[in-house]
């Protein structure tokens, strides 16, 4: 089960009441072992909560003891204060396990603003109990104690080699943007210097959180943290790793993408033929950020139009007529033009597959996206986040 | 009415068959002289439809005769056979007219892919048609044919020292981006060479329908056509001129705002002591993107958090901890912290004021947006266009 299914962690996640519903909302992953290696990736939005900017310091020694994560409030513009109540959560961490407040890293999810004194206190007394519920079968509970507006806990494992990788997350979002926080706790216990452990996490969520794009809206509080216990004993192939890992962030962000706010189609854009990377991957945020394509899949109308009109805001190098878009299979517009009739495209299924072949170089790029629908309307005007 | 409320012009709108429902669909706006000033701007969206690359062309003398518009189709990515077709549109009204087919500009608005031998014919006969309905009391048929998901026409006029400035527009969205298509034609009596007349032009776009972002979909048809007659015989003051005119563009911008695609509330987020004003427009634009914040208002929550969350994305000089975000006039975010209760904050109304303090310049702009809703979500996904 997720965080705790590699050897040498323990996990918990417990209700201390900062989710009126009194579901659990502070979780606890801890590093027993033999190694305490850490690595995390933070949102790249500028406008960066109290807990992010507290994990920024703790994780640059490349030691990291253990993560307290919680739901029900963001701790984000709420000043000094809620710094101190980041720095409070990883003391009162710290004390419990008897680690040093430098080497634990604290997460929040929930409302912006939200960093009062009944938060702080809440938050710090479930940090206590979720240390004294400690427990190498705890993944479970930690995952369902992150969940937002999440349905279900998202969590994946991968064994190779003697070694294991286990992860969490949460949100419907992504690194960067995120439409609602992205947390995610990856463990492994692999043995892994701290800065292998940091080029593996970017090369993995390069790949994978960081293709996911929601709703193009950045979270304050995104992060994804990997611990490493080394308590397999085994040193992993770089490229094995990097591998499984990609593969299991891949499966969390899919899981991300299929919880999504609202959503009822899981869409891969899918851009081929692009000159470089970069302009694959702009072409796909374009699309995927659009409003009017994004309404339209929820419509089941396969608007290649849209798609188009969305490419020409882009600085990618392409030819308006030089451009073919397959909807599921079926190439609805070819060189810029019409091509098979849209009824033959039936966007019935939840997964929808968007290529668009540019035709201009060699590079490819997928982002994962979901439409805009009544349900995401509902969600984001009826409730504050 | 609009358009042909200056002297020296005259204007039709006739039903063409282009539209399912057999309302008006074409409108052709004639300078009967003695000056024959033309000067446009057009979308910045790569993807440019036909009539645009055509218009681009026509107008690059300065010289315009007359403006063709259509809804029931955009004539985009229909290929070289669309690209006749406004070709053959600006034929058809330069013999009518008895001009130079250079001299007549083309505008289209509807289905991108729409272009084919039917909608050839049917926008040729609508020409014809046009031509011989040519009145100076048509200004307000004309307004009527360009509309496509618009519930009004919208007109505005001003007069000054003896010259008169009228418009028309369609659409509820943006020179760029657009959520539909932007069609607007400015007709003026005023003596304008047409180096002043594209000056003028673009000082005003760049304070109205450049800063009205309704939901950052760059459509590929935009285009802003004014028009100078001279019949007042009045040479204006540069100066009065631009002023009347911009008046005159937020006016339409204002209506397009109003009746934008499924909107509840109209919002102007006004973004003050930027340190430039580029950096005021970045942070207004990026705030009136964000689906969140859309979403929110929609739901009548003052959330500034989703404020601060979307200012943290763009580049703009800022400091997180020194904004202050005002909504309908409650402070509820000052210093990058919580100042007055949300519950303070009246969202019934339709008008809706956000006010962004940066502190740390002089520089101010002002972005027209609206909410995002469900029955913006509903026509977009019910309705190809």
């Amino acid at each position: 089960m997720s965080v705790t299914a590699p050897q040498g962690f323990e996990a918990a996640g417990v209700a201390a009441g900062l989710k009126s519903t009194g579901k659990p909302d502070v979780a606890l992953v801890v590093n027993k072992g033999p190694q305490k290696t850490g690595a995390a990736v933070f949102t790249s939005n500028r406008a960066k909560a109290n807990p992010i900017m507290w994990s920024q310091q703790a994780v640059s020694d490349g030691v990291v003891e253990a993560v307290v994560l919680n739901s029900g409030g963001a701790n984000c513009f709420t000043g000094s204060f809620g710094f101190q109540t980041s720095h409070l959560t990883a003391e009162t961490a710290a004390e419990r396990l008897g680690v040093s407040a430098g080497d634990v890293l604290v997460c929040s999810t929930g409302l912006i603003g939200t960093g009062d004194e009944r938060f702080r206190s809440r938050v710090l007394e479930g940090t206590v109990a979720a240390a004294d519920a400690l427990s190498t079968e705890g993944g479970s509970d930690a995952a369902a104690a992150i969940m937002t507006t999440d349905t279900v806990p998202k969590q994946a494992v991968r064994s190779r080699d003697g070694w294991t990788i286990g992860g969490m997350a949460k949100g419907a979002g992504m690194l960067a943007p995120g439409l609602a926080t992205m947390l995610v706790v990856i463990t492994t216990d692999a043995e892994l210097a701290p800065e292998q452990a940091d080029r593996h996490l970017r090369a993995a969520t390069r790949m994978s959180f960081d293709r996911l794009d929601s709703d193009g809206a950045m979270s304050t509080n995104d992060q994804v943290t990997l611990l490493a216990s080394g308590a397999s004993g085994v040193v992993p192939d770089d490229e094995a790793f990097v591998e499984e890992l990609t593969s299991l962030c891949l499966d969390l962000a899919a899981q991300l993408m299929h919880d999504a706010e609202g959503a009822s189609h899981d869409i891969r854009i899918e851009v081929a033929h692009a000159a470089s990377e970069d302009d694959a991957l702009e072409v796909g945020r374009a699309v995927a950020r659009n409003n009017l394509f994004k309404t339209a899949i929820f419509g089941n109308d396969p608007n290649w139009g849209r798609v188009l009109a969305a490419i020409g805001t882009t600085s990618a190098e392409f030819d308006p007529y030089g451009v073919d878009v397959t909807i599921n299979g079926v190439r609805v517009c070819s060189q810029g033009g019409p091509d098979r009739p849209r009824e033959e495209v039936d966007l019935v299924p939840r997964d929808t597959h968007v290529l668009i072949d540019l035709f201009v170089g060699d590079a490819t790029a997928t982002i994962m996206t979901n439409d805009l629908t009544h349900a995401y309307v509902h969600e984001n005007s009826a409730y504050s986040s």
